[in-house]
């Protein structure tokens, strides 16, 4: 019996010592060229009824094009064409979350997100905040959303910010730019087909791609790594080289496209961002820089933190003839750069990963704004 | 109008010319050494009262050992210790669901699955049957199970046989052996814990994960494959390669077991096993081989249709010293082989994957004959 209740203890104490996320995988996927043509099937088992409309988010670039014909609407559903030239705000949802209440008597059925990350970052804040009360910026952070969100789906349009997959959804708030993380937040139905994304403008593919090979290269290096982290991280990063250092047939390299952002996606699911990500977002908090952009315009300086990841970079940038702006940080007031790099350095788990739990010492203020200054 | 009608038309044909699956992925998936130990949190939720318990099928291996005094019992749950020495059987599972109902007043809240394959796949079916009535047998086959299963957790402590996440249960039944192939039946929470495979034997610990890299080379090379499929099937077969022909150290290599286990088992999701596995089937069906083994006894004499992936098993092989025995098909009478290669024959999609539509001209029974008298 003793020998029991000691094997007992030290059991419960081993148990005690590790805790790790028990992670949300969107349930359903359907994958493959021309699938978005099966999308009312798959919504039609989720219409409560005929006043409970599906309420579809569509980036506004589709507004009288084919896709936006191909949107299975039905009843009372709603098709909202809204313009991703700028970062998602919590206040646009607020906004978004009062016009649907007071448009219809009932709760939608769900919501559909169609377009890149700010669609479907607006699409996921959206189905949590019809369910949630109080402003959307309540919720940013880790584990503030309560209650389920309601049915949402996601459609990505453009590859590489595995916002279809993750636990998060963005926003620029009133006082912070951060996610919504929970375990509410991921979708529950995505459709990946790469179809939807013929036609994306060259530079905004580049762009959008990096998003994803700038947070496996974050993800790999980052302190918080695990075996099942690297491994998604690791075919993310390798879709990546061959879609941006290869030169794959158009189809097939759309196609990998789509997947480097799913795996790049779940890759985060026990890691993190970095350097690249947290110095982004102060860069979209204070100047509206999106997030694709801002992720290259940061990284091309990080050689000290990514040697190999920055020099591969250089070389597809090179490849694909891309030219990023320069002298976005040159009229900046004080006020501006102290409010940009205490927006960065408030993103604590992304210091951590990037830089172990001394980060303070390593990343003071006066580094981060030299960093900040050559861009 | 017209133009707008005839867009339309040609969508809506487009629309029906392909079908996808949309595919269940389990919703919630736990990974870390150690992770076992939240458990009992994890199911806490799930418990439906105290007279509807959690029902953990265990190998019974773990008999006495430290891991069956870690399982979190409480109020009226049972821990049933199951032999994983023979394949699972539609008959095993209609005995222990009607074990399970004569035992409880109530419906059990869920069901755990502790073990390799044989554990795994017998709590799916567990789980299924619970709920949908009739014999075990009457669901093999694609997609006709028509209620929601219980609740049910897989907790693999071998790695290969990608059953943790698979859409499918194998059974050996009456007629045939053949999965309950259904959207009921993925697990609704996965543990992952590296820890739990320690000990294993280093011959089993081959042959199961030969499981794996056998069904990735078979998905790899299989009519049906498309791009994620393939991104997890080239993970797969990435982290088999460097467990099976590289010197990692003994954690780092239980780990990217685990890992290679559960993307092969993705890798599915859009393609199919092959030549191997059909015939691994009909050795189970008539001499009760293992799966594991039987895979590998197959596998060994594929040249013909799968020359790089024999040829690496070839190297594994010999590094890992591994002999595997000979003559198995030599005492058996036509009765046996006929039906050994009517059962094979009969998993239609398997072949198609591998051979083409025209599969029947290629693999004909007498060409199928010779090959099992290799063996």
């Amino acid at each position: 019996m003793q020998l029991k209740k000691e094997t007992s203890l030290k059991n419960q104490i081993k148990d005690n010592l590790t805790k790790y996320r028990n992670f949300p995988m969107v349930p359903r996927v359907i994958y493959g060229p021309g699938s978005f043509g099966q999308l009312g099937e798959i919504l039609m088992p989720h219409r409560k009824s005929s006043d409970a409309p599906i309420i579809f988010l569509v980036d506004d670039v589709f507004e009288g094009r084919e896709l936006a014909e191909r949107v299975p609407l039905m009843f009372d559903d709603q098709l909202i064409f809204i313009s991703a030239d700028e970062e998602p705000k919590t206040e646009q949802v607020d906004v978004l979350v009062q016009k649907l209440l007071s448009d219809h008597n009932d709760l939608p059925s769900g919501i559909v997100g169609i377009g890149g990350g700010t669609l479907l970052d607006l699409a996921k804040a959206v189905a949590i905040m019809l369910t949630n009360n109080g402003p959307a910026s309540d919720y940013q952070g880790w584990d503030l959303v309560k209650k389920p969100a309601l049915y949402h789906v996601g459609i990505p349009t453009i590859s590489g910010t595995g916002a279809e997959v993750s636990r998060t959804t963005v926003l620029l708030g009133p006082h912070k730019k951060l996610g919504i993380n929970s375990d509410y937040t991921p979708f529950d139905q995505v459709v990946l087909d790469p179809d939807l994304t013929l036609g994306v403008p060259a530079d905004q593919w580049f762009y959008t791609g990096m998003d994803c090979y700038i947070h496996c290269v974050e993800s790999l290096n980052g302190t918080f790594l695990n075996a099942f982290s690297q491994s998604y991280g690791e075919k993310a990063l390798d879709l990546c080289k061959e879609v941006f250092l290869e030169d794959l047939p158009e189809d097939e390299s759309r196609e990998k496209l789509m997947m480097a952002s799913w795996h790049g996606g779940m890759s985060i699911a026990y890691s993190q961002v970095g350097v690249a990500h947290a110095m982004s977002y102060g860069l979209s908090y204070v100047l509206g820089t999106k997030h694709g952009i801002g992720n290259c315009l940061v990284f091309q300086h990080l050689d000290e933190f990514y040697p190999e990841g920055v020099k591969l970079f250089r070389q597809m940038q090179h490849k694909h003839n891309i030219h990023l702006p320069e002298g976005i940080c040159a009229s900046l007031s004080d006020e501006q750069m102290d409010t940009m790099v205490n927006v960065a350095l408030g993103l604590e788990p992304l210091w951590q990963n990037a830089l172990g739990p001394e980060w303070r010492q390593i990343m003071t203020p006066s580094r981060l704004k030299a960093l900040y200054e050559k861009i």
